[in-house]
């Protein structure tokens, strides 16, 4: 992770309260999960009057591993702009947090090129058309046409203190979360169902020793994140799996196991 | 309005039900009231490695009028951006309707620039913390200045087949609707307390004679923006208020006299 600007909070300054060993999502798995769980960005082209001129417009899209694709009118700005030019980016960005500086956003760079090979716009057509069903009216036009965005380079940002380029190859690579679609509900679930014995397994799993409540503030497939209410106020801290999670039920076991192995540990 | 592409419905195609000449806000005023409603955007720049590559990145903004105003980190890859090349442009985008390209959305194109001179930096932080107070951690970090983007040009999308690049002196004289921040919340109470009376409105003043419901859609300055069920299915239809209204008062006054004079004209 490359130095970044930014306001870490005291969480981020003082050692974890957690194993440091714990593993996380990378870069290249948070920037592929963010772009997979949206479907709207921000594309930015080189305009053609004034030539040259940077310009951000609207863009619905889909992936094809962790290149996009798109259905782009030959009379829209951007589609114009990339006939003459094929340098792209694309910002896409989360709107979890109200604070918008704490949310997730990723930048893919490249160039986008309209796709006319049969096998190519087939591929692209099923793709755009699974995450975007209404597209299917306009993708027969005779001025519309898919388009790819080759992605030669990635910046992440995770929020406050949390960024970097990351390696293509590596962002490639990279496979979405597989718990992305389901993470917010989970996170629901676990603090209603398991309110009283979270906070077992931060006293026991963590330096937070004097713990009095714990909050789960996110579910991936390494592990889950708590807000722990500890004697010096709210810290964050991270517990891992014990075993592979996929989906809802195993996070479901896991957390189960978590509570029973924590209360063995506490005696 | 220039040529757009897109789908149009029905609605569209066919001659409107309501009185044509019923004035509606001008793109101008929709980019204003779009800007004025919403304070995060993408940024497009040129980058310097690969210099001039187009790159979008996330910014938050607030409003000099009908420019915008940002606060900036000198380690921010726009940032750097910028001081080697002034030209930008910034996509603000609603996100209102689960249909992304129904949504409105306004591109700013012009040149951003640090603020020096100490009158502008004070006027800019005025503004800018006035919508992110929040900020005010940073604003005074020697790393993070104001930046201003002097428009140049704007293009305004308020959904399908509704596009045009907005006159630049029109852009900036124009107003933000001043119902703007109540307009969703007067929707749900016109729709609640005037369920069976709006029909009458429509009945009375449009050539929907066989209306037999209404929904409001939508309020601003000039007038509200009903669905009304005829024969034929629903189609939009647009009525004027009678008197100025600036305010949820005001609204709520003109409906009730609309519907008092439908009532007569119905007898």
């Amino acid at each position: 992770m490359s130095a970044g600007h930014g306001a870490p909070g005291r969480g981020d300054r003082e050692p974890p309260l957690h194993d440091v060993s714990t593993p996380t999502p990378s870069h290249a798995e948070r920037a592929r999960t963010l772009l997979a769980s949206i479907r709207t960005g921000a594309l930015a082209t080189l305009a053609t009057d004034p030539a040259g001129h940077p310009y951000a417009s609207f863009v619905t899209y889909a992936l094809d591993g962790g290149h996009p694709v798109f259905l782009m009118s030959e009379l829209a700005e951007h589609t114009r702009h990339l006939r003459a030019d094929p340098r792209a980016s694309m910002l896409v960005a989360e709107s979890r947090s109200p604070d918008p500086l704490a949310n997730g956003r990723v930048t893919l760079v490249g160039e986008a090129r309209c796709l006319v090979d049969a096998d190519q716009r087939a591929g692209a057509r099923e793709r755009f058309l699974a995450v975007h069903p209404g597209a299917a009216f306009y993708a027969g036009f005779g001025d519309f046409g898919f388009w790819r965005l080759e992605v030669s380079s990635v910046r992440y940002i995770g929020g406050y203190g949390r960024m970097s380029w990351v390696e293509r190859d590596a962002f490639l690579a990279a496979e979405p979360d597989p718990l992305a679609g389901e993470a917010e509900s989970l996170v629901v679930r676990l603090n209603h169902e398991h309110a009283d014995a979270l906070v077992l397994c931060c006293r026991a799993f963590t330096r937070a020793k004097d713990a009095s409540g714990a909050v789960v503030t996110g579910v991936d497939r390494y592990g889950f994140e708590l807000s722990v209410t500890t004697g010096a106020g709210a810290r964050p801290v991270r517990l891992t799996w014990s075993g592979a999670v996929r989906t809802a039920d195993d996070v479901g076991r896991e957390v189960t196991e978590q509570i029973a192995r924590a209360r063995r540990v506490l005696g």
